[in-house]
């Protein structure tokens, strides 16, 4: 292998005193049924996700003739973030080609750790062929995200604190991108404990590495799609799918709904911050994806989510629960109407969010006027409740 | 004093291997201007709070006859997940009394700790004194949140850890509410290191301990008024009082403006979930409350905050700082006038969130319509850009 345990501890002694020994939490809500689930929560991490180890170890590697010359690196967010704060540490100037739509606080963020940033295209594949192109003409050194074996070895240390914290997992869960970090771990992981299972787990609008190590032969995706974008990878890195094919056991995916219902969960019942790609793994366990018994420790890669995002999983969760629901109905325009379905739904327990009455909305015809109403519930079955309530006092819900 | 570190020391054996000890993360973004900030996440405490220690104390210190006879405390949230994990590792019946009002997650999430929960009143007074009733009724133990000596010396072991962690820490800085916390770390702080600061944060809205301190007597507050339930408390602890005046260096406040800009700037840039009450410590650090100058361990106290309350604190905070933006006109209702707008929109690099066009508005007048656009924004000089450029165009916007 191109990657072995003594280059994961070299890794840790160039992390030492730079990046941060993350917690291991033993986590309440997620144990039981014959399992004790770990969360290690890299969004607690310097720049808020692993990539901040990898690319400190690899411009750790430069020569002092390539420092000079600087790095590049496309990236549509944490990889931008590690590589500006660890060229910044070594004093080395960092030029990050993000795409045009890339959120504002991600460039922000990855400004104010001194790189200069361009952004260009709609896309990372735009970004990407940018950077790549813009290295040609300056001769700085290109950082890739997952392919470099310091880069491995750098996030390998990911693994190796686990063991260290919980020596004895029956099982270590992984997010798969382009398939670094897991790589890393896994070699640390399988080194210190052969017996411990190193799981991956897969965006399934983007799961390449899964389509790869089934193949035996790297496969690249045509399109990848997915809320997921820290791992929405079309091709694995060689190095990774080599690795993974020697040390990961298994390989499996969740999708969307399950990746934004687990962010929820992870933020309300375990308060933690965690971008799509870092929810996955603790989606894999919530879904039953693979045989959790024992001590499972689960990563979760980073925490660099847009807050509106936050915002909208949270208020699509809740109506999804029936801890909000949104009723329609048709009122006759005349005094006291209003207040009657509002009487009704406050016997029923439930409170009133907002209320709209429209009188000029096509469907209530003349005379009529159509009722939005949002309503905190308890779940759908309350729903369930207000709504017949409603119906048996002759409104018709929609 | 009542209680001493050697109390607080026993209290760290009693709840070894029961809570987990919380991690102490240097913060990048909070560090800079000659100081060095970790934060202490009681978030991640099971329970999601600092309460499951002191509760775990209180109750494993009564006899077999007083476990027989069951525990009950009144709480709105915290404690009464404290008391319930509690009571459940000891195999003790507990009854909590909570406010009618109290957000459904935290009644469920008490459940399922096996509690028995009542609901009883319109707020926390009102629950404490049917608790105190019942208690009466039933003989069961009462558990205090925060006026007994047990409870007091197991907050404390937050202190011990952070000293643990930073032993030349120069301020330790705590959230207060009865004054438990703050007692229990300042114990064991003052005795390991005379030369730290404990300095205290209250919400100005419910300033009991400062009050008292300032009077050298216990004073009670006629209303308490804060968005930071937890620490909401009208009158402080006597023992935490006495403690306080002894340990306690300062007391300083945050008002619930600082509070709430706290909790999305920890959330966004921390990737930290904090309740009011958590973030109260990081808000006196952003405003320069105290004499913030070296190495800074500021305790959050939890994280136990509805969804809806963060949904709501982020899109209020957007708006505040300029990244949203809502801007009303009227316009002409003929065709081709909502397409300047927006095109004007677009031009000044602004994105389109929602579009609301009312032609039956009542300020618009015949012919013309209430246009309500919400738009993503850089910041508030970017909002400004944008009116500008649609009054160059001859649109009124208000």
């Amino acid at each position: 292998m191109s990657v072995t345990l003594a280059d994961v501890i070299r890794a840790r002694q160039v992390l030492h005193g730079v990046v941060h020994k993350t917690d291991l939490v033993p986590s309440q809500v997620l144990s039981g049924e014959g399992r004790e689930v770990y969360l290690k929560s890299e969004s607690l991490q310097q720049t808020g996700s692993f990539k901040a180890r990898g690319a400190h170890v690899r411009i750790a590697g430069l020569s002092k003739e390539e420092r000079a010359r600087g790095v590049i690196a496309g990236s549509a967010g944490n990889h931008a973030q590690g590589v500006a704060l660890a060229a910044r540490h070594f004093g080395v100037q960092a030029t990050i080609v993000m795409p045009e739509g890339a959120p504002l606080a991600k460039v922000a963020a990855t400004r104010e750790l001194g790189a200069k940033v361009v952004l260009h295209g709609g896309g990372y594949d735009d970004a990407y062929k940018h950077a790549v192109s813009l290295q040609q003409e300056t001769g700085a050194v290109y950082i890739h995200p997952f392919t470099d074996p310091l880069v491995i070895a750098g996030q390998g240390t990911v693994g190796l604190e686990i063991m260290d914290d919980l020596p004895d997992a029956d099982t270590v869960v992984v997010p798969v991108g382009g398939g670094g970090l897991i790589a890393g771990i896994a070699v640390a992981v399988k080194a210190m404990s052969p017996q411990t299972r190193v799981v991956g787990v897969e965006a399934s609008g983007a799961a390449s590495m899964r389509a790869s190590l089934l193949a035996g032969r790297i496969i690249s995706l045509e399109h990848s799609n997915t809320i997921a974008d820290g791992i929405a990878v079309k091709t694995p890195g060689e190095e990774a799918f080599a690795i993974c094919r020697e040390f990961v056991d298994e390989i499996v995916t969740v999708d969307d709904d399950e990746i934004a219902q687990t962010i929820l969960f992870l933020l309300e019942r375990c308060k933690i911050v965690t971008e799509g790609a870092g929810a996955v793994t603790v989606a894999a366990i919530m879904g039953g994806k693979f045989d959790c018994r024992g001590k499972v420790a689960a990563v979760l890669s980073g925490g660099n989510i847009d807050v509106t995002v936050i915002s909208n999983i949270i208020d699509k969760g809740l109506l999804k629960a029936g801890r909000r629901a949104k009723i329609h109905t048709v009122i006759e325009d005349k005094p006291g109407r209003l207040n009657r379905v509002l009487k009704v739904v406050s016997e029923c327990g439930a409170n009133v969010v907002s209320v709209q009455h429209d009188r000029a909305h096509l469907e209530a015809g003349i005379g009529h006027a159509l009722l939005e109403l949002v309503l905190e519930t308890q779940d759908r079955e309350h729903v369930g409740r207000v709504v017949q309530a409603l119906e048996h006092q002759g409104f018709r819900i929609s």
